[in-house]
């Protein structure tokens, strides 16, 4: 199945015989109190080094987020879209959990935007999935409800089924523009959440076809030696049918991860880009 | 299912509940010219070197071949094991495609080897077998036919079933004492070979639950960037069911990324190897 998203000059598609799907992570002032601090400012600036450093790293589609406590967030995250539509052709994923400031993300944004997100409870399945209908975007699905993250691969799925029978049958959003995130957890939580992520991940492929993200950053939070943690994860969760993940693309041993996983499952045909990023690499020395 | 490998003193045991054991592939004069001339020369000197590095690097098991050609093959095996076993407790993959040279092998070893290797060929299965029986060894079996190496993951596990019927039913091996080798492929020779591997591991394991080896570097034959390809085929195959890889473990990259996908698939509790070993990687500087 593809996901197809858009800016005004640009088409990503996602699926699982493409080349896996990057999604940029880092303009989100989430536990960055300077760029915080900025945009309490109405300081936008840091945006253009962010998206820069995110091109530059191979990233297929930006995640928008301009959660900042104390601001007018709706405003931000419009201001900052356009802004960013201005840098960068790539696609964007416009991220929020606040319902208004998604509205006016997706009313600045030129093209067609990946929603982040909606979950399995009511509120957010009445309140996002008009929106994502009304935009003709696509929009990730999150199986939680009301507080509670089920560790169950099978509750996950149902969760999943719910969301996808309400946003096919009641909004007639199509299945191919639902991408569901399997739920990355810590691994130095509980060292049995990783294994549960990854049969979700089978079992929605299995059961759907649908696409899935995932933050790519949560599996590896808390330990040490991060990047080779994510670098050993995502290949494993693409062999699952992972399609893309929101990501630290400015990292080379995680995207060049991602792309010799592309290569060993067929999806680097002749492993011409494996190839031709190396002679990159070697000029650059 | 567990196999058991001993030295004299020493157990190591293979199963996809326990970390996954790696093979140290190194003392192997294939494509070393200067080594192969030293054993022609009756030098056996690098081998202690060769030990020595692997030991370091965290090998679980060593193989060992004694392959020149225009030598006698069975002395060179018997006394390189011999001296193997006096450098180190590490179990041994005795590795030799001439019948005499593994039973010399295993007559010199002291303890439970593996040996490297039984394939569907009837030839072999008569001459190879009686040995692991005799000397109560554990066998990898590969999955190929006279000249024949077959591309589908069926066919593959068809010739599985065949050796470990012929293993367990006329010669009494435990299956648990089989080790199958899915038959890993270079990527750059056809980039859909990688997905066929990957699909018999989970095949075999579905069907027979037996542990599983495979030579790592043949992925990355002939093309660049082979330890990231490396490090990012080992956890795809480690979470489809393979336990064990013969491998350069003398490649940090390697080694982490197998590491790292024990953390992430529950088979390092608390993580507390992973933390242990970035200790003293920081340590060491």
């Amino acid at each position: 199945m593809h996901t197809v998203l858009r800016s005004a000059t640009r088409e990503v598609v996602i699926g699982p015989d493409q080349p896996f799907c990057l999604i940029g992570e880092r303009i989100n002032p989430t536990g960055r109190s300077i760029f915080q601090q900025q945009l309490r400012d109405d300081d936008l600036s840091r945006i253009a080094i962010d998206v820069g450093q995110q091109v530059a790293g191979g990233a297929s589609v930006l995640d928008v987020n301009m959660g900042v406590p104390l601001t007018d967030e709706a405003d931000l995250l419009s201001r900052a879209v356009k802004m960013v539509q201005e840098l960068t052709d790539l696609p964007l994923c416009i991220d929020s959990s606040v319902v208004e400031a998604l509205e006016a993300g997706l009313a600045a944004y030129q093209g067609k935007a990946l929603v982040n997100s909606v979950t399995g409870e009511q509120e957010r399945l009445d309140e996002v999935l008009p929106l994502v209908a009304r935009y003709g975007a696509a929009v990730i699905a999150l199986p939680n409800e009301e507080d509670e993250i089920p560790d169950e691969p099978r509750k996950r799925l149902e969760i999943a089924r719910k969301i996808i029978d309400v946003a096919t049958g009641r909004y007639g959003i199509p299945i191919s523009d639902i991408v569901v995130d399997p739920l990355a957890m810590p691994v130095g939580a509980d060292t049995t959440l990783v294994v549960k992520t990854l049969e979700t991940i089978s079992l929605i492929r299995d059961e759907f076809g649908v696409n899935m993200t995932l933050g790519a950053s949560n599996v590896s939070f808390g330990m040490p030696g991060r990047p080779v943690l994510g670098a050993a994860f995502l290949p494993m969760a693409m062999t699952h049918g992972l399609t893309s993940a929101i990501m630290d693309v400015r990292s080379p041993q995680l995207v060049e991860a991602v792309k010799a996983a592309d290569l060993l499952l067929g999806n680097d045909e002749w492993g011409s880009a494996w190839i031709a990023a190396h002679r990159a690499k070697q000029r650059n020395g």
